[in-house]
């Protein structure tokens, strides 16, 4: 028998209506790495590659162990029809449900997901506030999963995600900063090879506080945090002034920086690395990542969306399996 | 009589257990651009020469008219005892005080100011808020004026400032949003000499709110504000999802942001321009610029404070200087 390498990657379809088929096709053309297949419509990819002038080719597969032979010609995909109607919520999902099927199974070494618009899922009946809640649910744990968006200069983790600035206030919890904190710790060792790795906290607040002056959650939720993450043995620091934590020098300093809302750790990664940062998901039991973008349908299906997100998605998510193994 | 140039600029003592003197002495030996001078102690600057190596010859003037003559060969002081006691609070507000003096008096050009503790002055009695509310009251100005981070990369103006951030939420008005970009479309035609400017206003939920799903403050503040602005004739835009506002092709699309709270602002201006950006206020009958960092007592007093910030200050004050004559 030949030697086939490493389990394939699975590349779900991600809505159709999206970029998520034309940067896998052009994700396909770099042929780098890992090798990889996708989760989708074959006759809708071929018709996408014609459109777009991508003038990829693509071969359907039925076994992922076929990935790797096929690879260097074509990209291999596992063929998933989309039903007639324009209502493709079913397939979108069947897509994620066989990719994590297969990688529990081990003929694939980790998912990566192309990007899903919630709100045509939610009207026709998904239940998840997210992907990443719904993979969660697939995997069957009861610990919330974490996003970390990753780039080579830096990582981050909201403590608080797809809620409004006063709901991320009124909802930041002691508890939840701890463990997303040790979930994140776990994982920068596991899956980033980093063996003592540090955290810095960043306040909530301007100056992160002043001591009280300028709002208290410093002092009455992430403080504690800190001082129970330390109790425990992790090298968790701060509460830090948010606006100088993630100048290059500040970054030097951790591994990882816990964020208290959404745009506090989107905001610097997006500034530095707005083509390459890439979001993973810790604490599930196997390996996902996904580019950090939506499904940009004001491009779609003009082939000029950038692929550069869901390549290093790809390759994070093949170091990772790697490090797992 | 011989030409000695435009006026020079006035810079203040700031707090004296502060980096202010140093990063002075410093700025002096850069020796470029429109001559300054600093209202100080002029024996307390000679000691601190001396104890940090700086090695910076002074000489005390005693009007500053004299300050180009003085400037290639020393650093121009303009005498201001320090009092015997711990505290220098009145020294240091004198010093200010002066600046402005001088400044409207047609003596100096603009004034930039080195960074002040207001703890120290507050317990000294000192009743403004902040350096750039004192200023107003010296100025004799009813609007507020605007705080302005600049960098030759970012433009940042800040709606909410100093209070925590859930006060940012709960006091963010439109009618402030309108007024604070009026000031701030005005002076980036007057200062900074951009014939029509491009504001691009900020959201402030993740994802601009997503239509209201995540907070309604785009929908009912800000939103409003903008077609405000319009109507006035402001090309103003948004409001922008906040994560994807500061790339660098993003930035390529206007000339400020204006921002809705603290760190939406100073968190990409400090990851991109840490040493670099300067605050401007905007609205004030005279120039006044600072560097954007503060007293940094934990270095004081040892020489390792850098001095790019003030030179970057010095430079921008007199740039509006001379677009203002």
């Amino acid at each position: 028998m030949t030697d086939i390498g490493p389990s394939p990657l699975a590349l779900t379809m991600g809505d159709p209506a999206g970029i998520g088929g034309e940067i896998t096709l052009k994700a396909w053309r770099a042929k780098k790495g890992t090798p990889f297949f996708v989760i989708d419509d074959v006759h809708r990819l071929k018709s996408l590659a014609d459109k777009t002038g991508l003038d990829t080719p693509i071969t359907e597969i039925h076994d992922p162990a076929l990935t790797t032979p096929v690879f260097a010609d074509a990209l291999p995909v596992l063929h998933r029809p989309l039903s007639a109607g324009p209502d493709h919520s079913s397939a979108v999902i069947d897509s994620i449900r066989l990719a994590v099927e297969l990688v529990r199974g081990g003929q694939a070494s980790g998912v990566v997901t192309n990007p899903i618009h919630k709100k045509s899922l939610y009207d026709a009946g998904f239940e998840f506030p997210g992907h990443t809640e719904f993979l969660a649910g697939l995997a069957g744990i009861d610990t919330p999963p974490v996003m970390m968006l990753a780039s080579p200069e830096l990582k981050v983790v909201p403590v608080t995600v797809h809620v409004s600035l006063q709901d991320a206030i009124t909802s930041l919890k002691t508890d939840d900063i701890v463990s997303l904190s040790v979930i994140t710790a776990k994982a920068l060792q596991e899956d980033f090879a980093i063996s003592s790795p540090k955290l810095a906290v960043a306040g909530l607040n301007p100056h992160a506080g002043e001591g009280g002056g300028m709002g208290a959650d410093e002092v009455t939720i992430i403080a504690p945090a800190i001082a129970k993450l330390r109790e425990m043995g992790i090298d968790a620091s701060g509460p830090w002034p948010p606006d100088t934590m993630f100048h290059s020098a500040a970054r030097a300093t951790y591994d990882a920086a816990i964020c208290m809302y959404h745009d506090q750790a989107l905001i610097p990664i997006k500034t530095i690395n707005f083509d390459a940062a890439v979001n993973v998901t810790l604490g599930l039991p196997f390996v996902r990542t996904s580019p950090d973008h939506g499904t940009a349908f004001d491009i779609a299906g003009t082939g000029v969306a950038r692929e550069t997100s869901l390549l290093a998605a790809i390759k994070m998510a093949a170091d990772i399996a790697a490090r797992r193994l």
